[in-house]
């Protein structure tokens, strides 16, 4: 492929990886290697260069955002994981993650607050046997 | 039918959906009066007396929540209007609905996002006509 | 295409059809006419002629089934439509129909509940202006 | 949180999720407990108090639309289990539930409908076990 | 905003954007400019700079997939049927677009596939009236 | 069950599953034996010996619109590993498959296309293997 690469994107979506989803997202990257190496530069590209890295909302709102779209969504499971261990990295209280998630049986039904709250507890859990 | 109601409930949340839907959302409860009156109750007391009346994350947060979910989820538009203009009255600004807005292509693809902006673009213009 | 039509299941679909979803349904196989006739074909002998001809549940119980699964999906407006008329067709009573939409808001959300709602509002009205 | 508890709909709730559920319900109030212990009360309250004690649908019924709409979803998997052996619960037939998940391969694709088969069997077969 | 632009991704995007999706691809641009311009660029950026100017698959078979991804989602309909168009633009037959949405009842139901076909009678009625 | 059965679609289904789906398809078929024998059945007729038979486009034009459909659908894990290795059954390349799954985050978002290549992967892996 001979397209351009806007050094200053790659870099400062590696950067937001790295502040958001520290080890989690760069084993995603490290997972695309070998398969999709490509599919990694976007991701680090777009997502984190372009739309995490942008003001206008701080990383702890963005957070908000993901972990209530994700877990509506309910079939993004790994996404899911990484971007409440994110949430926390950013400065939500492990609180603040199951409330976001709860209010999400009012727009996704309580199946999917139920999967979320799951999902939260064996992050939550993981962190503790790390610490 | 023979259940009891817990009048604060009801009212904690017919208060919270005044403060957060406004008139959208006093429209919603009157559209349910002929067909399923009991449902209006419902969507007063849990949605609103339970889970909007919780601490623990503020209004503008909720609404940041319940916003990228709708526009994830890409098949509720009206409840995605109503959540726009309610995010508006709990204090987000135009721009910080738009960076939600666009935030969502990242996890349900460009569609979902640019049908928010879309919905954002005609929730904007009719306050504006409004004004 | 040269594929061997079985007329019994085509006849078995289309008695179904009729009994069912009565013109509605006629109206969807007639507007495929121009654009995908085998599609209309496919329609009357899977669903129709396979499917709803089945013993083992009732079309009442096969109706509300479908109209959950409709309206918790909630991204196909038109055949929830369809379908709230078939439920009516084959002997579900209006608040019935009222029961399985705010069920869902359990499973799938308050707006997929909501819009179900409103759709059933649609149904039943036109009903009344026919009358 | 000082919130009134209408212990009513919870006591309600309680019933029915045992009525309904069994020993499933159970397990997913007591592993919320650590995390999210008002979202047990919430799922007590809500779907079990409200929604499945009221008359107009009887729980049969009731267990048909949940199966068909879970299984329509396709995201909800652990849900999807339970309300299979829900369904056998409150009187419905292997074959009864077979028939709806069937039927869902014409609203939700085949994809849905096998996975709904294919948890089916696991229910089913756990129940063998059991016995 | 102080990030660096990479103007050839931009211009690819342009001239891939007014190949594929011709006029209506350039409308969606335009409609975005009074309340999200940004987004405008990373629409140009990574869909058309990025991914549809990758060799690896050629134009017909990205318009396949995108057209049967788009219909099995089945929530967002204005994209669809710019696609629908795209289609037509890049060389697929009527016939073939047929098809696809047609082999969408099997993976996403038949409702997905109807809708699908009706937005394809919409998009080639239009073509019709234009010639 | 009294139905009739159209041998030749039955056939012509049979022969189409183990061209396409190969022996990962026979295994679906005989896993449905116990539980739902009719389904094996209707699945052989509607899907591959009604749609895979259609001329109009070839297997592999038919795989990339399965392969983008259910990875952008996203809650069919299994049915998407089925159809990658069909991919490759009938002559789509890895490389081709990888750019499919790329596309979808365009129209269904990263976490899609991740989860889509994570199934590449472990499908292309299995093949080797397997050799």
């Amino acid at each position: 492929m001979n397209q351009t690469i806007d050094t200053s994107r790659l870099q400062r979506g590696r950067a937001a990886l790295a502040a958001i989803d520290g080890e989690a997202g760069e084993k995603v990257v490290a997972a695309l290697a070998d398969i999709a190496p490509d599919f990694a530069t976007y991701l680090l590209e777009f997502p984190f260069g372009d739309i995490y890295s942008r003001p206008g909302l701080n990383l702890r709102e963005r957070e908000i955002a993901t972990i209530a779209a994700l877990a509506a969504m309910g079939n993004a499971t790994p996404q899911l994981k990484v971007h409440i261990a994110a949430g926390l990295n950013v400065g939500l209280a492990r609180a603040e993650i199951v409330e976001i998630l709860m209010q999400m049986a009012v727009y996704a039904g309580f199946p999917a607050a139920l999967n979320g709250l799951f999902a939260a507890k064996e992050v939550f859990g993981a962190r503790e046997e790390e610490a």
